[in-house]
């Protein structure tokens, strides 16, 4: 076997066999085949397409391209995925819940990359919270408490994290069969075996349409199914941001008032219904997705989720006293409100634009070596659809640069009509 | 202008610009572009094709990427090209007839890589003959004597090296418009303004059917129209070796022997007479073919052909004497006779399979940087068609390598029915 007759054959439309694509992830993992090659091979799968089969058979060869996670130990855990979104802060709010309801979370996330945050990057705005706990830590909370969220400290898919990085310097990155087999072998590597995933779409999603999103939806489901990883998959809207806030520190006062029963954005509360039925489902909690919403909602109205949250906390070193009084936080420098131009319904607020702007503010990494500013972003007050009057304040922009913070008033970012 | 979007067009089928073609490569030989963003652009180039004009800039990119010959000073030169064979010593029988004609002969060649042999290394069987003089000496000598050969010294199209080293580990060699842009660039960086190209098919040849090479003829015209480089194509068959011999020095010896007039292999006499009369009108020295036919061997009987073959290797430090007695010429150590197993018609001696044999028996590279020797190789005394007696000499095999000579031997490479 050999990778230019490998090459040859996905450049000729034909289906690699298993023992091909695993001669490929090997020998690129460990650096044989080069980066070249291996970007011919991708741009011909690209262009070509893989069938499902050969999406899982790359998806398993991924996922076991390095260091792999046994959580079987733990009993029936059941992983949450999202492929990303702005103010997407739905793993902080329902993992808690989830724990709450007794059903084991041991989660590994990611940081954020561009205009989409992370779950990582959020928790660590709370002042000593450990996201590179040891892996003997991780599952000893998950025992102890039913629950952890780390950041991910192994060698986990070393194939994908190459083949990612690749795929961004090739122009190859919006391909449903290379983002569905990145996602899937980084879930199967990281010890998931039942995963719920929020598929976004909208302009504030890698999936821009519907049609997009149920393709990736459906190309996840199949290899889930032929690597025998119960997967279920969600499709959310990413039009607007998620709930009100955007921001690492921002989102996570926020989950922690959901959390507090203090409010609950609407689109937060379709989005956790309808993710943690189907994870309840998953772990045998329920039988049907009415009896999961009901249960999700009552962990947060009967206190047990927010309990969770700060056992959580707790549990991994950080200081529940902000937890508890969110006031302690330390704020950005500029709080400077939006005002409404004029009296009329919101008809927009762009997920991508504002994803973006957050980033410029410093929110986000436009590399991988960036740090972020946990503080800066944006909180609305008002969701696409509401009424305004003019001169309303319909949202604050958080800056610790007042510069920036004019550069983006002068933007007409929230549409009225 | 940025390498992703380009790559990104090229991946959806879309038509590049004459600027995005310039700035690929110019970003790749100046190795701003990387290796693995070439290698997806060039998989993409070779699944979804190039329009025509594409092709046209891409030949005139690579062409102007280093160093380029004027050859204007010269006058009316007509380059030849072959697209490569076994024993293909077209070059050195035709080049010194057009010369002898008066149509000035400036030809830098390229040495041989597999199983194809290349007219510098065969030249350089001459004791003495200089393949690398000088520019100013090449010039010098044409102005001179009408004719110089030599080899490539200049920095002539680095862009397509690159890309042309890249294609071989990527699966990307049997692309039409890579065929043609790569030979045409080389051509026309090499100060070609009239160009005929022996398109080569059969088992010998890059191309293996008529249809292929129809095509790339087609491809390297339009380029020629497009460019304003007057360029004519004739296909020859490459299915049984050229002439007689095969391998460097038999090669020149023969060549000798045609241009003294001695023999003439009917293969050699029509692909000469063809190439010979299209130089010929390209250089307005006659109007129609038959007239160019007619002059093309009228040279070799008059002598002045091999007068002009003297004077070459004589103004290239080439000692002539073993141009006048062959039998100076140092042989291989084994001449060992291919005896005919059975009285019948020989219906194939494969080109593929000679040119390979050649390549063992050392007369060719396997990787650029091999020394060849030029003292190996076969001697036929039959072509494909001539009837044999059982026990008849049907050739022999130069060699410097019992052993070889024997697994040769076994091997049953010349079919009788």
């Amino acid at each position: 076997m050999n990778i230019i007759d490998i090459i040859s054959k996905k450049r000729d439309k034909l289906e690699l066999t298993k023992e091909e694509i695993e001669f490929f992830i090997k020998g690129y993992t460990e650096n044989i085949i080069t980066d070249y090659q291996a970007s011919a091979l991708i741009m011909a799968i690209y262009i070509n397409g893989m069938t499902e089969r050969e999406i899982a058979d790359l998806t398993f060869a991924m996922a076991y391209s390095g260091e792999t996670l046994d959580l079987s130990e733990l009993g029936n855990v059941v992983d949450k995925h999202s492929t990303g979104g702005v103010g997407d802060k739905i793993t902080l709010v329902l993992m808690p819940i989830i724990a709450s309801l007794g059903i084991p979370v041991a989660k590994m996330s990611g940081r954020g990359l561009g205009f989409t945050g992370g779950t990582i990057d959020k928790l660590e705005s709370i002042p000593g919270y450990d996201t590179s706990i040891s892996i003997e830590k991780f599952k000893e909370n998950v025992k102890k408490i039913g629950i952890s969220l780390m950041g991910q400290t192994l060698n986990i898919a070393p194939a994908d994290k190459k083949i990612y990085a690749l795929r961004d310097a090739i122009a190859c990155t919006d391909s449903i069969p290379l983002i569905a087999s990145s996602i899937m072998s980084k879930k199967i590597a990281s010890g998931a075996n039942k995963i719920v995933i929020d598929v976004t779409c909208g302009s504030g999603a890698f999936m821009k349409t519907r049609e997009e999103a149920e393709e990736l939806a459906r190309i996840m489901t199949s290899i889930g199914e032929k690597l025998n990883r119960k997967t279920v998959c969600i499709i959310t809207s990413m039009d607007e941001p998620v709930g009100y806030a955007v921001g690492n520190l921002l989102e996570v006062i926020e989950v922690v008032d959901i959390l507090k029963n203090k409010y609950m954005p609407e689109d937060v509360k379709k989005i956790i219904e309808e993710l943690g039925a189907n994870m309840l489902i998953l772990a045998g909690k329920v039988s049907n997705i009415e009896e999961g919403k009901h249960l999700i909602i009552e962990n947060i109205k009967n206190g047990k989720a927010y309990e969770k949250l700060l056992e959580l906390v707790k549990s991994q070193g950080g200081d529940i006293t902000y937890i508890e009084n969110t006031d302690k936080f330390e704020k950005a420098k500029y709080i400077t409100p939006i005002l409404a131009e004029k009296e009329g319904k919101i008809t927009e607020i762009n997920a991508l634009t504002i994803g973006k702007l957050s980033c410029y503010l410093g929110a986000g990494r436009i590399k991988k070596e960036d740090n972020i500013n946990p503080k800066v972003g944006f909180v609305f007050c008002k969701k696409v659809g509401s009424n305004v009057k003019e001169g309303e304040i319909i949202a604050y922009i958080y800056s610790d640069d007042e510069k920036k913070t004019k550069e983006i008033l002068e933007k007409n970012i929230i549409k009225i009509q």
